[in-house]
C-alpha cells in the first residue's frame, strides 16, 4: 500500500482538516462531527440539502458544499456509511425553517442511516424528505445494495436539487426535481485497478495484468463481466449502449460526464468522451453540456463512468444556475 | 501497462478530439494542428496568452484555455515538446494586434521550440514576449533541464498573467506581471510511483514498494533522495520547508498549492494540505488561498507537489480575477 497519510484509522479526520483549513471562509466543520457545513448554514427561509457517505470519494461529497449544491456533507469513515448521529447533527445544522432535503446513494448502510436520522428530526419538528439515487444500470443488488447502486449521477442531483433549493423552491418543489433527475440518469463503470481501503491495508480484490470489470461498483463491487482490457473505443461503446437501453434517450438533449474512479489520467477519460459523442451523435442524442474528470471516486481505482442525464427545460436551467463550491463551478 | 486508450500512438490526437468535443462552444482545434485554442481567438487588441508543452500533464495546458487565462494551449507528444512549426501556429492565431506571450516551462526542448516559434513570429512582425518558469527548487539542472525545471507553479504564471492581459495590459505590462509570479513562486514535488508512457509501454523508472522519491520531477525525472517512505506529515514538512528556504517568505501573505500528480486520492491531498497550513502558521505566514486538487500531473504518477506564491496586493487582485476555463474557475 502506496499512500501518503499519517494514521491510516485518523485519514478522515486529517483530510477534514485539511479540507476546512483550504476553504476556510466557504465552509466549516461541525465540532465534534465529520460534517462539513456551508460557512453561512443555515441559510434562513431556503431548503437545506444535505449529503454524503463513506470517505474514498472525494471530491463528493464536501467538495459540493457552496452556494447553489449541498448545505452539507457527512462523511463516513471510507466505504462506511456515516453513523445516524451525524447525518442528524447535518440535518439540525442547515435546517433554516424551509425543511431538509437528504440526497442519498442507494446502499443499504447510507439508506438505513440517514432515514433513521429523518425520523430524528422528524421528532424535532423539522420537515425532512430525501430521494435515493439509483443510477448505476450495470446490476440489480449487490454486496452493499438492494436494488441498483447510487454513483456519478448523483453529482447531478446535487446539482440540480441545489439549484431550485438555491432559487427559494419548496421542500416538495426540490423533491420534485431531485426525483425528475433520478428518473432520467444513468451511469455505467469499469475498473483496471482495485483500490485499497487504508486501515484494510490491502487492495479490496485481485484483477489480472490484462484484464478489466465491467459495471464494478464505486467500492470494489463486482460487476457484470470480467474480460480482456478493450479498446478505449470499445469500453466507451459498452458503457454508453448500457446506459442508452436503460430508459428512451431517442431525440433528447443529455448532460455527460464522463468520470474518473481516481486515477485515471484525464488524457483516458477524453479518449473515451471522444467515442461517446460520436455515439450519441450516431443515434441523434444532443449534447446539452459534457463533464470529463473527477467527480465520484474510488480512491485510486482506474477506471471510469459515463452517465447521461436527458434533459428538458427545467432541468437545463437549473444546471447551468450558478453553483460555488470547491470541486464544481457554473 | 493499464490504460484505457485506442492506439498509443494517437492518444494526443484522441485526447484533443475528446476535448473539443466536451466544449464545442468554448474552444476549437486549429485544422491540423495540436493546439486548442479560444472559441473567439484572437481577441481584438488583447495580448495573446500562449502555453503548452508536452502532453500527460492534464489539466495543463489546454483546460486553462479561456476567459482569464491562455489564449492556446499547445499539444506535443506525451512528455515531449511540441514541435516549433505547431507553437508557431498558436501565437498566428492568438494574435489580436497586442502581442503574444509564450508561458513557457523550463525544460530544454520546450524552451527551444517556443523561442524558435517566437522568431518565425518576429520574423512576420508580430510582437511576442516570454517568461520561462521554473519554480522547482528540488534540482539544478536534470535530464531534460538546464537550471530548475517548471513545473505546477506554472499555473499561477497562467492565471496571473491572463487576467492582466484579460485586463487591457500591454505585452510589457503582462511580462512584467509574469516575471513577478516567477520571481515570487516555489514548488518542490514527491513521487510513490512511476507512470507508463503509452508509446512506451512500460514504467519510466523503478521504485520499491517502501519507497519513495522527493524532488521528483513531472516526467519521473530524478529528485535528490529516494527513501522509506514517511508519514503525510513529515512528507508535508520536507516539501514545505525546502520551499520556504528558498525565497524570504516571513510576514508574507500566500497562495498554496498541493498539487496531485495524477493517482493521489484527493483525501490525500486534503491531509498534506492540513500540514502545509499548520507549518505556515507557525512560521506566521497567511493564507490568502488554496488550491488543492490536480493542476499538472503526470499522467498516473502517485505523488504530490507543494507550491507557495507569495502575494503582493497586484497578485492578490489577479489571483481572484474573473477566469473561465475547463480546469480552471475564479
Amino acid at each position: 500500500m502506496k499512500k501518503i497519510m499519517n494514521d491510516p484509522n485518523q485519514v478522515v479526520q486529517d483530510m477534514l482538516k485539511g479540507f476546512v483549513a483550504a476553504f476556510p471562509n466557504d465552509v466549516k466543520q461541525l465540532p465534534n462531527t465529520t460534517v462539513i457545513a456551508r460557512k453561512n448554514a443555515p441559510v434562513s427561509n431556503k431548503v437545506g440539502l444535505v449529503s454524503g457517505g463513506g470517505s474514498g470519494h472525494e471530491p463528493a461529497h464536501a467538495g459540493y458544499v457552496g452556494k447553489g449544491m449541498l448545505d452539507a456533507a457527512v462523511a463516513g469513515e471510507v466505504f462506511t456509511s456515516p453513523t445516524p448521529d451525524q447525518v442528524y447533527e447535518a440535518i439540525k445544522a442547515v435546517d433554516g425553517g424551509a425543511g431538509v432535503f437528504l440526497v442519498i446513494k442507494n446502499y443499504t448502510g447510507d439508506v438505513m442511516n440517514f432515514e433513521m436520522a429523518a425520523e430524528l428530526a422528524a421528532a424535532e419538528g423539522i420537515d425532512v424528505e430525501q430521494v435515493i439515487v439509483n443510477d448505476d444500470v450495470a446490476v440489480e443488488d449487490s454486496s452493499f445494495t438492494t436494488g441498483r447502486r447510487g454513483i456519478a449521477g448523483t453529482v447531478f442531483v446535487h446539482k440540480i436539487a441545489g439549484a431550485k433549493a438555491e432559487q427559494g423552491g419548496s421542500l416538495q418543489d426540490v423533491k420534485a426535481v431531485a426525483e425528475k433527475v433520478v428518473a432520467n440518469v444513468r451511469s455505467m463503470g469499469m475498473a483496471l485497478t482495485p483500490c485499497t481501503v487504508p486501515a484494510a491495508g490491502k487492495p479490496s480484490f485481485e484483477i489480472d495484468d490484462n484484464e478489466m470489470e465491467i459495471g464494478m461498483g464505486i467500492h470494489g463491487e463486482p460487476g457484470i463481466e470480467r474480460k480482456e482490457i478493450a479498446s478505449a473505443n470499445e469500453i466507451a461503446e459498452e458503457l454508453t449502449q448500457k446506459v442508452l437501453e436503460d430508459i428512451d434517450y431517442s431525440g433528447s438533449e443529455v448532460a455527460v460526464m464522463v468520470n474518473g474512479l481516481g486515477s485515471t489520467p484525464e488524457m483516458e477519460l477524453f479518449i473515451v468522451n471522444a467515442r461517446v459523442h460520436e455515439i450519441l451523435a450516431e443515434k441523434g442524442i444532443k449534447v446539452y453540456k459534457t463533464f470529463v474528470g473527477e467527480y465520484m471516486t474510488s480512491l485510486e481505482m482506474a477506471g471510469c463512468s459515463v452517465t447521461l442525464l436527458k434533459l428538458d427545460d427545467e432541468l437545463k436551467e437549473l444546471l447551468e444556475a450558478e453553483a460555488v463550491t470547491p470541486a464544481f463551478s457554473s
